[in-house]
């Protein structure tokens, strides 16, 4: 409910007797560098003149709303909640702010959000997206920028910003090889579900040749049955063996019970995966890890988003690569 | 921005020969329940008739977005995100749509992004403050229906859903004490940063004597620093010690060593904490923990959102308790 008013940010301005800079700080909540006074100032004119900015009316003008929608897979993932600090970090320099959206991990979900998206006034969009080109094609109409973040999705039309999935489990898979392990027990969510994991999965193939799966549904498992999955594997054969974990979450939920009953020692069987936060290395401290950097991963995909929005747009829609790292 | 169009979503049910209802799930993305058949001529009519719902011109009719944006202290929290997923689950059946901003635990953010959803045409804000009441009145100068989360907040004009910080902390510290621990550390945030935290810390001034605190700056601390923090004063007495965290993030980023550094035997020396992951009950197992409920929390907080959206505001402010629990 917006209470509608004549007055604009100059009227404030004139009143106050300050620049309209100064107001729009006021109205940003930037108060740090401004005098009591000066806000006092700028509050009684706003009062006065019942002032109230009107992104409605204004976007109907301007047809900007500075605001970037990002659609992220899991909230509860601290791979999204980096890149959304990310992502923020860099637009807020350009004067953009960046609102997260959560498709739990749902592709229908992921599609009534990218409807809402469409419908309102963002900006521009960046998704982690489980959808196809086509059917986000199909449900933007909106002409605004859109960048891919995180998921490599073949044929998109619009620029996208990756990990090195396939090359990162390669050679983690090829470290271990090395090291003398020849089993590995790949720990994941529905493989068919996201693009990264079918490359990591692949990764893993080209450089193992005795590999087992376990997937674990992210709406409902149950971790004993996991639990037991994972040592039956881990003592059927008595080669060296690697649990080797997609996503953070599955090595965070785990492998803490593998390790206090004994069965990760680090020779006859260790585990390794694709882990971010500082609990994962505190786990088990001789463990090696890939770590992506969702932070960076996120400022990259901010930064081609800025360039698109300020006109600049990257030619043929660059795939941004943004090593992980091992060790 | 938006094509501009003359068309309405009647005209598109009209050329696709389907009710406005069936446009309306095929613009949400809803395919699910719909014949492929259907949604192609309800595209065909869209692309023919150059539709495009414009929520912009909607909103200065209906003043209505159907937007409730959240601005939580950290997404990098489970706390937060799973806050953000129980609001997402109730006001998703009032058919609003949720949307999270981090003020990253920085007040000059948070009244930033206050402004943000001032300006835009969000129906409602539910927050997790730094600022207080007075300062929130400032920035937003919109009527829009505004819902206190988490953060009890004194003289609040809004409703509240908050935990009980202070009994929690202190029934955790009366069943250490009843074992046998004497000496509690507190290991915390700044904690003039926030009042939750305040009133964890007097809930276990109100049941213990010897206690110390450990603050860590959740901006930038030093692992090792704290870890000797810690180590020196878990041997500096003899009597029985529990570290106590305010905080899920410093249970998970330093108990672990503690354990595997023998400091923790459960028996000398325990740790507990308010923590809400699996993560934290896996990393030692007899560990004793607060758990809050996120989840509930953020549907709590969003039940009294939808009374408020809904014309049906709680009589005089309500502050809604959601009990943590102890084990």
């Amino acid at each position: 409910m917006e209470k509608r008013t004549s007055a604009n940010i100059k009227d404030v301005a004139a009143l106050a007797n300050v620049s309209t800079a100064t107001v729009s700080r006021y109205l940003n909540g930037n108060l740090a560098r401004m005098s009591t006074a000066t806000a006092e100032r700028v509050k009684d004119a706003i009062e006065k003149l019942k002032y109230v900015p009107n992104s409605a009316a204004r976007q109907m003008i301007t047809k900007s709303s500075q605001l970037v929608a990002l659609i992220v897979a899991n909230t509860d993932d601290y791979f999204s909640t980096e890149l959304f600090k990310g992502i923020s970090s860099i637009l807020e320099t350009s004067g953009y702010v960046a609102t997260m959206f959560d498709s739990d991990s749902d592709i229908h979900r992921e599609q009534s959000l990218l409807a809402t998206v469409n419908r309102h006034t963002f900006d521009a969009l960046i998704v982690q997206p489980f959808s196809s080109p086509a059917e986000i094609t199909d449900i933007m109409r909106r002409d605004i920028p859109i960048v891919i973040v995180d998921r490599e999705t073949p044929g998109s039309p619009w620029p996208q910003v990756v990990t090195n999935n396939f090359e990162a489990a390669r050679e983690a898979t090829t470290y271990f090889v090395d090291q003398g392990y020849t089993h590995f027990i790949v720990l994941t969510s529905e493989l068919d579900a996201a693009t990264n994991r079918r490359e990591r999965y692949r990764g893993i193939l080209a450089a193992a040749s005795h590999v087992d799966v376990v997937e674990v549904s992210e709406s409902s498992y149950n971790h004993k049955a996991v639990h037991q999955q994972l040592t039956t594997l881990l003592t059927a054969s008595n080669e060296r063996t690697v649990i080797f974990a997609l996503k953070e979450r599955w090595l965070l939920e785990f492998v803490p019970n593998l390790v206090l009953q004994g069965y990760l020692d680090n020779t006859r069987a260790t585990a390794t995966g694709f882990a971010d936060t500082s609990t994962a290395r505190r786990l088990e401290p001789r463990m090696k890890l890939i770590s992506q950097d969702p932070f960076l991963l996120g400022a990259s995909a901010a930064e081609v988003m800025v360039n698109e929005l300020t006109g600049h747009p990257e030619r043929n829609r660059p795939v941004v690569i943004v090593p992980a790292k091992f060790g």
